[in-house]
């Protein structure tokens, strides 16, 4: 999803692509500018670069961590060393795994944590951390031109790592920011993707979001 | 939401409310056919009557068991032995509470089942329950001039239940089947009301749906 976030927010922002591999990470943001300016043109008012996470994570004011649910504690374990005091940290991390039955969230059937919390513990103080994106289409995101026409759900416990994300929500077309309550309910948000996963396969759609209507 | 139920199927189906009290029963029930008659006229092709919980039990083709989580062993221990061998058995029961957080889904946060699996070891065999209507607004049900403009997630282990599901879910006016998978994954449809709930309370929406888009 790291493209599409790119993609959509360089118009106005400037975005560091993270990578364990600076080099890769590089080749990608210059890649992602190509797109971009294709895009945008002479719109584009931000930047796309890239780095390895350490200096991502100290550099940036809000941090997107696009990570599987199994790699939470060692990535963020190295990490927090390096991330700055004031950075936001945004959980669009999903615990799922796939059964017979479908898609299943992990934390209902295996007792275990959601995403957010291992990340709010992981990578303290859980104040800045944000749960959301969770649903959102990666190939409709990559694709700027179109809209999303639809609603991110976000959790967190502070109000302002709330406005914020709130308003990063805002800069995507047709994404619709819904806030749920303080932290501990991002299981509710999380919970959707694999439901999300279950219906379009079920239903052959494709790439749906979630609306409240 | 018996009363939306009867008021949106009533106009093609014979529409029985229970109640333990059959004489509460069959107040409602004629409370609800002057409704319906004022809403369709001669259009109405079906009834509304009411009788005690045993005898809907025993006379329905389709179960509409809206009660609370807490009684669903005791209410279905009492009903086990008058429910008709094919009768199908519809879950919206979900099991949620409020706290300061907001309203929490009580499966993931104290380990307990989840509410269509409490129903289906109550009144098996397993095959005949399907969960659905979870996030549907009363108060938009109730209004038989209004069209939905939601969706509806199904779980359901039977083919042939859940296309019965299915068929009576079209039959309200916007409202669309979502088929999610088997009823081991009902917890991804009944986690959506409290969702639903924090939503709307937080952001001011007043009696909203969820809609796949």
């Amino acid at each position: 999803m790291g493209e599409g976030f790119a993609l959509r927010w360089c118009q106005k922002l400037d975005i560091i692509v993270g990578s364990r591999d600076a080099q890769k990470a590089k080749e990608a943001a210059a890649n992602y500018t190509t797109a971009a300016k294709q895009a945008y043109g002479s719109g584009m008012a931000g930047s796309i670069s890239g780095e390895d996470n350490f200096a991502v994570a100290n550099n940036v004011d809000v941090l997107i961590l696009s990570i599987p649910y199994e790699f939470i504690a060692d990535t963020c374990a190295k990490m927090s060393g390096h991330i700055r005091n004031d950075c936001i940290v945004v959980s669009p991390i999903v615990p799922m795994s796939r059964t017979d039955a479908g898609f299943i969230y992990i934390p209902l059937e295996q007792g275990k944590k959601p995403a957010a919390d291992m990340v709010a513990e992981a990578l303290p103080p859980r104040a800045r951390v944000v749960s959301a994106f969770h649903t959102i289409s990666e190939v409709k995101l990559k694709n700027v031109g179109q809209s999303l026409d639809a609603d991110t759900f976000i959790c967190g416990d502070d109000p302002n790592s709330v406005s914020v994300l709130t308003a990063l929500v805002g800069e995507i077309n047709g994404l619709r920011p819904v806030y749920l309550g303080p932290l501990a309910l991002s299981y509710q948000a999380e919970i959707l993707t694999p439901m999300l996963l279950n219906a379009a396969k079920r239903n052959k759609m494709k790439n749906p979001g979630v609306k409240l209507t």
